[in-house]
């Protein structure tokens, strides 16, 4: 079985308008006037089993973010800018209002929610997000015990059981007991919860297959200044050996006990939590017999921050991906032309097997043409689309090996380039550059770096709509925070931190750029010549980017001695795993081109 | 009478001592073990007249911004990184603890705050202000009766009596009539707080006298979704006809009656208040008896948001300035060396008096030398330095013209630069011209433009403690919000805004380098090529940048040709107005690098 389907979604127009009318059919009896249905499941994750499905189950939306507000005469479906045109053929536009821009969302909450009775599943969502839908004036929410989506859902499939496996400590690098005496040094309070499933799977060192293409295990923590962590996760998941294991550190609870459990342990105690991250309930729960501090989940950064035996396995992992991938376009070269985007994503995992990759770390995106404009396009049997010579492809794919998790995009064009195109991707690879090269101090954020990324599209009258980069998991979730390279992204990086780095350039019903490596945060030093010690970024993807589709003349020096050397890099590390006639491809493709 | 006075502070440590000794006998009688006095007066403002300097008398700190808690047997002196040199040169390090970042102010609140009842004056902190120190774990805040400063301080000035003029509609280029409703308009509530002293004399059209180098009135407004606004100012100040024209718009409340007449007038009522920026005396007064609705003064954004009169104006001021500092530049190279800072800054405003001006707009920052690295240097005749051969010289500096307001920096040397400094200066100014030239999105904030301003110098292990950039009023205060090109500038910028452009580096005990321009944010517009509007900077400041200090090599050709085509707009729009010497001096400073 390959690890990506190509199934479309099998859900309707017509399925969509039964599944809104039973929904709203229950309102009357809960006393309210609509509901939201927030992406986001109980773990507040991006990552959902198929049971958890609830905004797809209601909209036909398959997007990795987005919500849906239901009422009795009208709806709102609302995602970002990466989903512009993937909500335009999915959810049906005469049942919902859809945007793709949180201000928009705003307007129409600004304008239809006031007077309204809005029920919420106060475990699906975090309380900043409630508090942000509160403030809108004359809005009441109505807080409902579960979620009304689940009772009109008759085959919802059951909640997973994936088995948890260890993450070994020679790729872990450290232990729970080493990793969960951090968390108590960096918790102020008597006890910090912790609700990111993939900041539990960190903690004890747990990996899973609870969700697709995410090896974390679906749990959530408490973890006291003193005396033993409690992990809610279904104990049927956990083998014996594992269990035997947390002895001293951690006991296992029910997920089904979360609340009263942590209402119970919160007693007379002061817990952190952060009210971004965590549920609305949790927090009510600790609030109903203990304090609740808030504050942010140490584990978070924790996480984020590898240390040296997980940096070297992510670039371990990423010269056995590079490989991959080099091959695959070698391959691209000849086979382009008359391929479709489900052939070209096939061979791509076939060539990552090979490698060693024990899954995908996302479904690929492969959009060819006027596909590559929409940004987290999923190709399906019913979009699929025969790549024609001149066609720009976008390749957008990752994949999890057992020491790292890797997130590499390219762009390529089967024949040749337009002079026009060459121009935009030379745009975006300025933006690539720039981040890439560089420094910054200590204590900068990734909102100060998004910029760096954008400029020369910027001045150009360019623009994308999505974040510059995310944070990435030692093999666990290919998002992770708390960093980011976005408007949003207020966390100081650090050394140690993952963080991808992804300009690009769309037009829609044509093609779309994206340019995408991943960078590791380095230890800060002094620039020669310089005062002031400074971050710095190794970039750790190694596949070629294609210089054909460069425009020299564009490039400043330093542009193209930063090219040059990355290329030189990428050749020394892969040239050994390849064959005769991919060497011969990799050392053209590696070329300085700077004289 | 020169502008600007350069006596030094007749405060000596022994002053101090004096001083912070009579304010602790105060503690035990009002129950306190400490107090804070803020920088800031009741109207929030850095620009203070001499009876609000309390800082200043109380730790002989006379920069613009800072805070100091005096406790029993300890006390904390807190500013920013500009005041680093200054504040160990002024603030007795014996008494205080002086700090110039703010997270080593935060760690010593941190350490010596629990337990402590401290002091406030809730006329002069905002609300957010306190939230943020109540936020220290077993702080008790004790809002005081007025300041205890006061009851020490035996020779307080009276409070300044300015007299108000009009600022003509040509110039304002909207009635206050037009600007009300404006406000009315933007007002989520029944009505909205004005608490800043120089969007109240936008909004009235008026100019004064009560504070140094600024215009602007102390003065404060209640506008009412309906019916006449109040205005809290001493009714001393304004003539009849001033007075007079008022009829029907606004009626006057003298500055005492403002926290009560606020409590009645906002009961019943909501009203809109910034908790940023209003002080917690004034929120407190309007829930007493009506209901506070937090959120931005809309006055704020459209005064920031400059009309065509006015660009007009600041356009023109800008002209004049630029043929007074030009001249100023081309006296420089011929009788700086044997000068002292005093004397430049004497012979600057001679320049700037021809050219019209009112008064500085702040005090001349001349910084020879080792003064230069000292970011808000302010020369008296204790510290005045002769230039010698070879002397970096920083000199920023500002005038007050009847139609606008003027701030520019540049960095000179007396005599020849060494090559370590021209690769310095070129750093700076790769910054300067990259923010010039930048095009940027609507709804882009100040920081997602500071770190573009900040690429250069970073990569070379080189940063400076500052913004890069304030808004500035049209013949009003040379900072003003809510714009500001800084990590803390969340504010989006518009098109009519006025910023500058100042990125610096500073070599402790040898120099300073800045170079500032001001800047206008104009109307977007579509680059050829481009697919989005885009806004872009005109830069209004019209002085030419020393090409003697540019090493051309480290600059791209882009970025030559945006100073070429500078120095050519410059040359443009002096030239008339220049005698001959100065013309040639002008044409070869003006030359282009650029082949």
């Amino acid at each position: 079985m390959s690890f990506q389907s190509f199934e479309p979604p099998a859900t309707s127009s017509d399925d969509i308008r039964g599944r809104v009318a039973a929904l709203r059919a229950r309102f009357a009896g809960l006393g309210v006037d609509g509901v939201v249905i927030p992406h986001e499941d109980e773990y507040q994750s991006e990552y959902l089993p198929a049971s958890e499905e609830r905004l797809a189950f209601i909209t036909g939306f398959t997007g990795s973010a987005g919500r849906a507000i239901v009422l009795n005469d009208r709806a709102l479906f609302a995602t970002d800018g990466r989903y512009t045109l993937q909500l335009e053929r999915q959810v049906p536009g005469d049942l919902f209002h859809r945007v793709s821009e949180e201000k928009a969302a705003r307007a129409w909450e600004e304008e239809n929610l006031p007077g309204v009775r809005l029920g919420v599943d106060p475990r699906l969502h975090t309380r900043a997000d409630l508090k942000r839908l509160g403030e809108i004036e004359g809005l009441t929410i109505v807080r409902l015990d579960g979620h009304p989506v689940d009772d009109v859902w008759t085959d919802r499939p059951a909640p997973p059981r994936g088995r948890v496996k260890a993450h070994p400590m020679a790729l872990a690098g450290q232990s729970p007991a080493e990793k969960l005496a951090a968390v108590r040094a960096a918790t102020k309070g008597d006890a910090v919860l912790v609700t990111a499933s993939d900041a539990v799977s960190w903690l004890f060192n747990w990996r899973g297959a609870d969700v697709a293409h995410t090896p974390l295990v679906l749990a959530r923590a408490i973890v006291p200044k003193e005396g033993e962590a409690v992990v809610f996760v279904d104990p049927e998941k956990l083998p014996n050996d594992l269990a035997g294991e947390l002895a001293g550190l951690a006991r296992i609870a029910a997920p089904a006990t979360f609340l009263s459990a942590l209402e119970e342990l919160a007693a007379g105690k002061r817990v952190v939590a952060d009210p971004a991250r965590s549920p609305d309930a949790a927090l009510a729960a600790i609030e109903a017999r203990g304090t609740l501090v808030e504050g942010v989940d140490p584990t978070m950064r924790l996480k984020a921050e590898k240390n040296a035996a997980e940096i070297a396995g992510v670039r371990a992992a990423h010269v056995r991906d590079g490989v991959a991938v080099t091959r695959f376009l070698a391959w691209f070269d000849d086979h382009a032309v008359g391929s479709t985007e489900i052939g070209l994503a096939e061979r791509l995992e076939a060539f990552r097997r090979e490698a060693g990759a024990l899954d995908l770390s996302f479904d690929t995106i492969a959009g060819s043409g006027p596909n590559g404009a929409i940004v987290h396009y999923r190709v399906d049997r019913s979009t699929d689309r025969r790549v024609e010579a001149g066609d720009p492809v976008l390749l957008d794919s990752g994949a999890q090996y057992a020491d790292g998790t890797t997130d590499v995009t390219r762009t390529m064009v089967a024949g040749t380039a337009t002079d026009d195109f060459r121009v935009q991707f030379t745009r975006v690879l300025k933006g690539n550059i720039a981040l890439a090269r560089q420094r910054f101090p200590e204590g900068a954020m990734g909102a100060e770096l998004d910029p760096l990324a954008r400029a020369a599209l910027w001045r150009a009258g360019h623009d994308y709509a999505h974040g510059t980069g995310h944070g990435i998991g030692a093999y666990l979730a290919v998002h992770e925070g708390p960093q980011g390279i976005s408007k949003r992204g207020r966390e100081p990086l650090a050394t140690g931190m993952l963080v991808s780095n992804e300009p690009g350039d769309y037009r829609a019903g044509e093609w779309g750029i994206r340019i995408e490596t991943v960078l590791l945060v380095r230890e800060p030093r002094v620039p020669p010549g310089g005062l002031k010690p400074m971050h710095w970024f190794e970039t750790l993807t190694l596949v070629p980017i294609d210089t054909r589709l460069v425009i020299p003349t564009l490039l400043t020096p330093d542009e193209i001695g930063w090219l040059d050397s990355y290329h030189a890099r990428v050749h020394g590390a892969l040239v050994g795993d390849l064959d005769a006639a991919e060497r011969a491809w990799l050392a053209t493709r590696c070329r300085p081109i700077g004289g």
